[in-house]
């Protein structure tokens, strides 16, 4: 695994990235710029899927740190992405029940990387985060994550609803922590399980909460509206360590 | 309550705060400086008992904003610190049984922010945090608890066991969460209860964790050291309201 500097500028270095196999998490282009090289980095970047932003001359030299971004800047995952059946792979290799984090945009790097943690020491086998309006594994993630990044693969995915489907005919449960749902203590979250995190901001979107099977509220004594999102994830993820252990 | 900036420059604008009575967290002053203004500064400070550091003309200048600072910078709390009183009177007023957290040595802004989020969320009575080694309300902190900081009370202390020995005299037991102690699950949680809460790094001191009527362990399956230090206050303030809920 990788946990070096991110930010590729120039073409030849941006190609060179692709050819090299690096992930890239997002790519910058010039606004109206069209020539050869730079359609040929378009269509790698489509190839792999990767969000292209066009953004104007200002906001690239802003981001620029050598000043000499020829129109391109990537910025490169700090670590590689698993993919999903990696971590399913790695519940059957601990003859576990799948047991995964799903987080539904979380923005916030040092988020992630507590999460990811909590994911690792829960005994989770992996942690699936979308592909866009979401932070990626940056450096402050894999920092934040406390080395735990070295353990706990994460997959990147194009459509959370999707994967969840997928892995519901694996025999998934999925369960989102939001308001209006049973107590978490009521709920029966042992068997194979996906725990869903939501925004910092805005919670579990319509959709991902449409595909949960379990709505599971943390019980909120206070006077203010939620929990940070890490604790959250922590609070329910050890209900779920809590009620596995029952059964043994 | 006050959330506003926190940085006062110069010797007559300190004086004018200390006069209003405001809260003091630090005070720097340039070394080697015993003029009249300075001497009835540090008069002040040792009144209300507030850290003060003689720090070199350079770091004063890198800390200035104002570039005014006349070789002295204080550093004011963001709000206003409770008394342990208050937080016991509050519990009294709910009529319930005390719920206090207390924090020895956190000193990330935003791992205290989002603790008391969580004191508030759980139906902690108040948060205690040391003079000494550890954050105190700065702007950061007020932002990060998402207006937890309007309701929950935060009491400062010079010494943490001195105040765990008076509110065992109250009925307290205190219980922190270390390794080499029960599985949490298997503690007794239930009564007039203080959460102690380690430092990100060193966790318990020796000295505090000593004065603890309980060790309770978070479950770890993972492959790296510890949680998220905001986290694992999470994970086991949320095992005491799971147990204090069960009485009812």
């Amino acid at each position: 695994m990788r946990f070096e500097e991110l930010t590729i500028e120039g073409r030849n270095a941006v190609i060179e990235a692709f050819r090299a196999g690096r992930t890239i998490d997002k790519l910058f282009i010039l606004e109206n710029c069209q020539d050869g090289p730079i359609k040929s980095i378009l269509r790698e970047a489509s190839k792999q899927d990767v969000i292209v932003q066009k953004v104007s001359r200002e906001r690239l030299d802003q981001m620029s740190q050598t000043h000499n971004h020829q129109g391109v800047i990537a910025f490169a995952a700090a670590y590689d992405y698993a993919t999903v059946e990696d971590i399913l792979k790695a519940a059957r290799d601990k003859n576990e029940q799948p047991f995964i984090f799903m987080l539904d945009g979380i923005e916030d790097p040092h988020n992630l990387g507590a999460i990811i943690r909590t994911a690792n020491l829960a005994g989770a086998h992996g942690v699936i985060i979308p592909k866009r309006r979401a932070v990626g594994l940056t450096s402050t993630v894999a920092k934040t994550s406390a080395g735990a990044l070295n353990y706990t693969p994460v997959a990147k995915v194009t459509n959370l609803t999707a994967t969840m489907e997928e892995l519901k005919k694996e025999g998934l449960w999925f369960v989102c922590a939001d308001m209006g749902g049973d107590t978490m203590y009521n709920c029966n979250l042992k068997g194979p399980i996906g725990l869903v995190i939501g925004n910092e901001g805005e919670g579990v979107s319509r959709l991902v909460r449409e595909h949960c099977d379990i709505i599971a509220s943390i019980p909120m004594k206070g006077d203010i509206d939620s929990l940070n999102a890490s604790v959250a994830a922590g609070v329910l993820a050890y209900e779920i360590v809590r009620q596995r252990a029952l059964d043994k």
